[in-house]
This record gives C-alpha cells, structure tokens and sequence, in this order.
C-alpha cells in the first residue's frame, strides 16, 4: 500500500508516527523517546533524527507538530494568535528542505498575547482541529491533560482562550526528588487517596496548593498515607487545583471534551466527577493523525 | 576560655554549631554541608560526624536541634504537639550515648495533629523560644522563611498552630529543573520582577500558582522577562502565594516577626510591603544559640 503523507508529533521527551493511506487511514505506527531533548543531547541533527525515525517510509511528504516547532526544535514556527480559526492552520505551514526526497512542513502553534500572563501551545492546537474534523465539534471547553495541561475554549472553529497548568510536570518533580519523593513510591492508582487529595484541594479554607503539598509528607509522617498511595494523594491535589482553577474560569460548563492518553484521561474523568461535570473522553492517537492528514492534504501536500 | 556547652542545629542539607560558655557567649561558630543526606550517604554514622565537626570543642555537652531529630536523623524524638508550651521543651530532651566524653541531647520537633493535615517542625520551634527568650515575645505571629516555611501563631509562650509551605523547595526544583530551568538563570536579585511576580499572586482571577508558574516560561518566551530577571519574578510568585493564603489564615496581622537568614528576611520584608504588613526581623544566628543554651541550662546539662 502506498503511504500518502506521514504524520508526525514530535514533543519534548517523545515522538508519535504514523504511515497514512490517501485516504488518511494509517498503516503503521511507530514511537520512541526521541523528543527535542535528546535530539539536541546527540547534537542537534533534526534530518538526520527524522531520516532514522522513518526508515522506510521516507519519499512520502511529512507534516509535524508539536515543540519541534519551537524555538528549541528545527525550526521555529511562529504562532498563529487567539482568537484564530483553527482552518487557518492549513495556509500556516512552514516548510523546511526536503529530506530523502520527503517534503517537510512544520504546523504553527498558537499563542495568547495578554501583558500579564501570556500562554502558548504547540500539537494541541492540531488535537483540536482533530476533534472538530472527527467529532464535529466546533464549540466547547476542552481539556488536554498532560506535563502541561491546558484547558481551551473554541468557538465556531476558533480557539478563543486557553490556560496553561505545569500539573504534570510538578508532579513529576515532587513525586521523584526532594522531600516528597521519600514517601512516595510508585506509579499505581490508589482510588481512595485520589478522592481524598481532590478533596483536600477544593477546601478554600485549607491554604493553597503549596502549604497542601507538605501534607503529603506530614500525613505521611503520622501513617495516614503509605508509600504506595500517597503518590494518588498528590496526584489528586494537583488536579483537583487545576480542575477547581479551570472551572472557575470556564463556568459555565457541565461537558468538557478531554483529549489525551487513555490512562490520563481515566483519571481526570475520576477528578471530573467531584467537580459535576462530565468528560467527553477522545484518544489522542485517533485524533492526532486525521488532524494533520487533513492539514497536509488542504496544503496541497499529499503525494499524488 | 572553657566551652559550657556545644548548640547545634543539624538540617537535612547543613548544619551549624556553635560553642559556649557557661554565660551563654558564642566562643567559636562552625558550619558546614554535612546535613542527614550527606550523612547517609556516608554510611549514617552519626557520631563520628559529630566527632569531626566539634572537633576540639568536645567534653561539654552538646544540645542539638533539627532534623537530627527525625526519623531519618540519628534518633528520632518525639513531638510536642501543640497547644505546647515552649518552655516544655527542656524537659522532653532525648538523650543519647556520650560521644568523645560529652554528654548529647536532642530537642524534639513540634506536630499539630489534624485528621485533614497534620503539621511538623524541627528546630523552628527552638526559634521560637529564642524570641521569647531575646526578645520577650510572648504572643505573635511569626514566619520562619526557608525550603519549608514556616507560619505560627504563639500565645502566651505557647504554640497554638502553625502551617508549613513548600515555597523554597518548589523554588528550588522550578529553578533548576524541568521547563522553566531553561528560562532562567542566576540568583541575582531584580526587586521589580519579584514586584510583578507578587503582584500576579495577588490576582484572585489569574489562576491559581501551577498556572501562573507557566507564566514564567510564556512571559520569557514573548520577551517580557530575561533569564536575569526570571527567576526574581518566580520567586516573588511563590512568596506572593504563600503570604497571600498565610495571612487570610492569620487575619488580622499587621506585624508578623520573621526569622531567618539576612538575604531571606529581606525578599520576604519586599513582599510584606505589598500585603500591608511589616516584618521585624530576627537573625535566626542571633537567636539560636540562645534557646539552645538556655534549654541546656535548664536541663541541668552545663558543664560544672
């Protein structure tokens, strides 16, 4: 079968592939953890990184998105700014020299401007056009939960605002170094302290997130909490802050559409039900691959 | 001149001690990096550390405050949980096997249990009573700024109820890791980019800290904060959040006595200006030794 367009979202720490049909279905799929970081720690080669990481499939044009965009990736590809149609994605394709007789195009992210607190994204602009080409969606709250979480409002096929959480990536700060690290141990979901973080972090009256961080230790301390599930407690704080935060900003809403891993979105959709709303859960790997499909082919990308 | 009695405060990444005579003078003062993790790292032989830290000062009794004191320090002694009297410290002092003829005590930390969160100090609650003791401070509300702050309330020389604060740990591990690690850079001081970061904090419609602490990354990325001045404006972020929710627990406050290091005292006495307030500060050098010479003395422990 012949591959029409390759699709690729190339982040920070990980990179996701696909082989896709001309009629956008995929025909393979590969991954690994050569995000920008290591790129640049074996010194920066992005063609020669790309030529590796789709061995076989090259000749075919390739579409990207994702920080590979960014001014630390291969080439910076300016934002589009809020409010903006998501269409408009398709006329702001960079393009970089061909590699191996592959075209390449870069997708822009989108950025807010705002004096006091601006915000920026790159590959989720491209879940939410996915969304809209896959579910039709073309106004709503979204979620995309991940190292950093943002939440988006779209109307009529623009993305209006969106708000940046760091959840994830406190997360894995606290839960492997410094003073939290000691009590917690490993990855496994505990229900019941997730329910008892989340609820902690909606108490007004009970400090901020950062006086409710060092009860993960302190009730740790007094045999509250366990190795095993205090790593769920601090997971539910976190979340339950930035759910509490994001509602407050987006109210009113009763249905998010969250678009993510099936693990993440699992547990966002627990947080979700202390919090009376309802999540439309779409997987990032079904969304992804048609969004940038379309993207190539109103580019005029596709191989003919 | 002969030493009385050896005060140290031993943390988890330093230690300080210092020697005295049987008027309470500090003789010598010494410091150094071997906190409990170095310690551990060495293989956990507490004594012997001792041995070549008071080296020259050992054969009077030793008294020892701080995480030495904790389950992972040398032996654990057990809290005071308030409502306590800080004059009761004297007499719950641990003691220890005599090292290299001294005789060795340790001042227990302070819990308030809590089913929802529970609170710890080591060798602030020592801090405490120094102020009672240099001061005269009977009643306040005072702040021990520091990885782990510290916010008390002590009425009538009694602790009634504290909370802890993860700001210097968060701002420790942002800073040098992970996302924001890239944007900044130093430790210099930039009085207008911690204005801007308190400022931020005080804005109950921004968000919450773990969206506002993205703001360092965007507002970098778009210019509107360099790597110099970055790590200012996190800084007054995190101070901002923590005095914010510190004294809508503490209301009304408009004195609040800090004790800490010099250059601590100074960013937190910049922020206190903002929320109305006015620290009095305390050397945490100048009010250590005292409390820990005093509970020495009345626990029958100077060298005769």
């Amino acid at each position: 079968m012949e591959i029409a367009c390759i699709a690729i979202d190339w982040g920070t720490s990980n990179r996701r592939g696909w082989a896709l049909d001309a009629g956008g279905t995929v025909l393979e799929r590969r991954g690994d953890d050569q995000g920008l970081l290591a790129v640049a720690a074996a010194g920066g080669n992005f063609a020669e990184s790309l030529a590796a990481f789709a061995q076989g499939w090259l000749g075919a044009p390739v579409i990207m998105a994702g920080m590979v965009g960014s001014r630390a990736g291969w080439r910076e590809a300016p934002y589009l700014e809020t409010p903006a149609r998501l269409a408009d994605l398709a006329g702001s394709l960079i393009t970089l020299p061909a590699v191996a007789g592959s075209e390449i195009r870069i997708v822009p992210g989108m950025a807010k401007r705002n004096r006091l607190q601006p915000d920026v994204m790159r590959g989720e602009e491209c879940q939410l056009l996915g969304a809209r080409l896959v579910r039709g969606i073309e106004d709503g709250l979204f979620l995309l939960p991940g190292t950093h979480a943002k939440w988006a409002r779209v109307e009529a096929g623009r993305l209006v605002d969106f708000r940046t959480y760091m959840t994830g990536e406190i997360f894995g700060l606290m839960s492997r170094q410094g003073s939290l690290a000691q009590v917690v141990s490993g990855d496994s979901f505990d229900a019941d302290a997730f329910q008892r973080g989340i609820t902690r972090a909606r108490e007004t009256s009970a400090g901020g997130i950062t006086h409710q961080l060092f009860g993960v230790r302190s009730l740790s301390l007094f045999g509250e909490l366990t190795p095993a599930n205090a790593g769920s407690y601090l997971s539910g704080l976190l979340i339950g802050t930035e759910m509490q935060d994001a509602l407050s900003w987006a109210r009113p809403a009763r249905q998010v559409v969250a678009i993510g891993s099936a693990a993440l979105l699992a547990r966002y959709a627990a947080a979700a039900a202390f919090f009376d709303i309802t999540l439309d859960r779409l997987e990032s790997d079904a969304i992804l691959p048609p969004a940038l499909f379309a993207l190539a082919k109103e580019a005029g990308l596709l191989r003919r």
